[in-house]
C-alpha cells in the first residue's frame, strides 16, 4: 500500500524521527522523508528506513517523487492532511488519492513490546508525578486558587521542564469538578473540599493520563480509597469506583469496545447516575492522547492484546461536584493490566 | 462576509473563547461557537459576540445552521481546515465555498491597542525570563548539557507552570547553535562555549519569542553586547548584530517586508556571509507564533502601524558555530519600537 503522512506522530511512528515542518511518503519498498535545510543534520541522524530529502518546497518535491515513483494509486488520512496541502499535491499528478480514516492509527492500535515498556514508564512517571503533587498540596496548596494549582500541577507534572505534559492538567474543586474539561477559576481550595486532577506526562514522545478525585483534608493522597464528608458525594465516588474496578476486571481480549463500555455504564445506571455519565469510559493512548480504541457505547472494535487505553467513568452533578477516576491499562493475556 | 473557523486561535480571536473542539461560524449579522457539552458552562461564561451551541455533532450543526441561514457564499481558509472536516459540512450543502488562504491571520496582521499592551508584557516577561535564565546557568549550567539545559530554559521561562511557551525552546552551544533549529545533545556547557538560546513565553494567549548567543563565561548576560574568544565568531557576530540594529533603526511603516529583509540581509552579504544566512528576517507574532508579516526576501506585504514582527538575523557556520540575535519590534508612529 503506498500512503502519504503529514501528521507529526504518525510520521515519528513510521520513522523514529518528525519535525514540525515534514511530510512523508511510503511509496512500494521506497520511504521519503521530506523536510527543510532547518533539519537536515538531525533528519541525517535519527531517521530509520526513510531517504532524507532536503528542499524549501516540501509538497513540490512529493510531486516529484510520486510522479517518479510511478505509483497509481497512494492512500492518505483527510483529518491528518488541511485542504490546502491535499491540494498542492493532488492538483499536480493524476495519481488517485483514497481516503482512509485513521491511517496512521489504526496501524498504531497495537503496541509493540518496546512500546509497552515506554508507556509504561510514562504511567509511573505519572503516576509518582501525583504523589509529588500531593506533598505539594499539602505542604503549600491549601488557601490557593485552582489556577494556582493548575501550575503547580503543570510544573511537577513536567518535573520541571524535563517531560511535556500529555494535555494542559485539570484541577478543579468542587461545582468546577462537575466540567469534565474544567478551566481553571479563582476558587480557593479548603479544607473538606473535593478536589479532582486529571493529568499526563510524556516519556520519549508517549502519553501517560491519570485522574484521581480526592477528600481534601490534610495529609490527603490522590489513592483510589477516599472518604468523603457528604453520602450524596461519598455515594456516587463509589459508584465511580465500582464501575472503575469492574472495567478493569472484567475487560478482555476478544470483547468489543462498548461491552467494556457497558462495565462502567452498566453500574453508573443501576445506581441512578446514568444521565449524569456524560461521556464515553475511556480511549486509546500512544504518541498521541487520544488514539483508538475508542471505549464507548457504539465502538464495535474487538479489543486485543497490545491495546492499551483508559478507564475513566465519571459522575458529573452540574453545579454540585464532579468526580471521575481514571487509569491506562495494557491489554496482555488476554486481560487488562494496570500500568 | 460569511466565514467559517476551525483554528483555535482563530476563533479566540473572534469571541474571546476557545477550546479544543470547537467550529465557528460568522454568517450576516450572526454569529455561532459550536461546541459539545464538556465546554457548555465556560464557553456561556467566555464568549462575546456570539451565540454558544452545543452539539456532539459539530459538523452536522453547522451544517443545519448554515441551511437555516440561507447562505449562497462562504469562505474558508483551507490551511485550517481537514480535507476530512471541510468535507463533512460541503458534501452536505449546496453552499459555495470560497477558499481565502490567511484568512484569519489577515484580519489580525494590524495589533489593537489592547494586543499591543499584552503582547509588550509576553515580551517584558520572556526577557525577565532571560535574566532568571542567565542567573540560573551562571550557578548550576556549567558541565550540565543540552538535554538538562533545555529542561531548565522550559521550567524558568514557564516560571515553573505559570506560563506556556510559545514554542520548545532551542539552547544550543557551539557547532548546534549552527542548526537553526536544534534538537538537544549531551554536549556539555563549558567557558568559553558558544551559547544561543531562541525561547518565548505566552501571556494571555500571546507569544514573546527572542534569541540571544553570548560567550559563556562565568557572570556572563544575555545582552547584545558580547565579546568572543575568537576573531571568526567575533566578525560573525557584529555583522549580526549590525544587521540587527540596522532593521531595527531603519525599519518604516510603509516599506515593503522584502525592503526590511534587506536590511538586514545586505549586510550579511556584505560581509561576506551571504551564503550562511539561511532564513528570513522574521516573521509576525500575535496568537501564533508564526503569522504575519512575513518579514522575507519575497514578501510584497506593506508594513504598517500596528504590526508586530521578530528582527531575527543569523549567520550559521556548519560544524562550527551559529549566530542569532532575534527581538520582536512593533511599528509605532511610523517606527519599529523593540519590544
Amino acid at each position: 500500500m503506498n500512503y502519504m503522512l503529514k501528521d507529526e506522530n504518525a510520521i515519528y511512528y513510521e520513522c523514529g524521527y518528525s519535525c514540525d515542518n515534514a511530510l512523508y511518503l511510503s511509496l512500494g519498498s521506497e520511504a521519503y522523508f521530506i523536510t527543510d535545510s532547518r533539519y537536515t543534520i538531525d533528519a541525517q541522524e535519527h531517521i530509520k528506513g526513510a531517504r532524507v530529502v532536503i528542499d524549501a518546497d516540501l509538497y513540490g518535491q512529493a510531486v516529484r517523487l510520486l510522479k517518479k515513483a510511478r505509483v497509481k494509486k497512494v492512500h492518505f488520512d483527510p483529518k491528518e492532511w488541511s485542504v490546502a496541502g491535499f491540494e498542492k499535491i493532488s492538483s499536480q499528478t493524476k495519481i488517485r488519492f483514497k481516503q482512509v480514516m485513521d491511517l496512521s492509527h489504526k496501524k498504531r492500535i497495537i503496541k509493540s513490546d518496546e512500546e509497552l515498556k515506554i508507556i509504561a514508564k510514562a504511567a509511573k512517571l505519572g503516576a509518582k508525578a501525583f504523589k509529588t503533587l500531593a506533598k505539594e498540596f499539602n505542604t503549600n496548596g491549601f488557601s490557593e486558587n485552582e489556577f494556582t494549582l493548575t501550575h503547580r500541577a503543570k510544573a511537577i507534572l513536567g518535573d520541571f521542564g524535563k517531560y511535556d505534559l500529555s494535555f494542559d492538567p485539570i484541577v478543579a474543586i468542587n461545582a468546577n469538578a462537575a466540567k469534565p474539561h474544567a478551566t481553571p477559576t479563582r476558587r480557593k481550595l479548603k479544607k473538606g473540599d473535593l478536589l479532582l486532577v486529571d493529568a499526563g506526562l510524556k516519556y520519549k514522545r508517549y502519553c501517560s493520563d491519570r485522574t484521581r478525585t480526592v477528600f481534601a483534608e490534610k495529609g490527603f493522597a490522590f489513592k483510589t480509597g477516599q472518604i468523603f464528608g457528604k453520602k450524596k458525594i461519598q455515594k456516587a465516588y463509589d459508584t465511580v469506583l465500582k464501575a472503575h474496578d469492574n472495567a478493569i476486571a472484567k475487560a478482555r481480549s476478544g470483547m468489543r469496545a462498548k461491552t467494556v463500555d457497558a462495565l462502567t455504564r452498566d453500574i453508573i445506571e443501576k445506581a441512578g447516575f446514568g444521565k449524569y455519565y456524560v461521556h464515553s469510559t475511556g480511549h486509546g493512548v500512544g504518541l498521541d492522547i487520544h488514539e483508538m480504541p475508542y471505549i464507548s457505547k457504539k465502538s464495535d472494535t474487538v479489543i486485543e492484546d497490545g491495546m492499551v487505553y483508559t478507564i475513566e467513568p465519571g459522575i458529573y452533578i452540574p453545579g454540585k461536584f464532579g468526580i471521575r477516576i481514571e487509569d491506562m491499562v495494557a491489554m496482555v493475556d488476554g486481560r487488562a493490566q494496570v500500568l
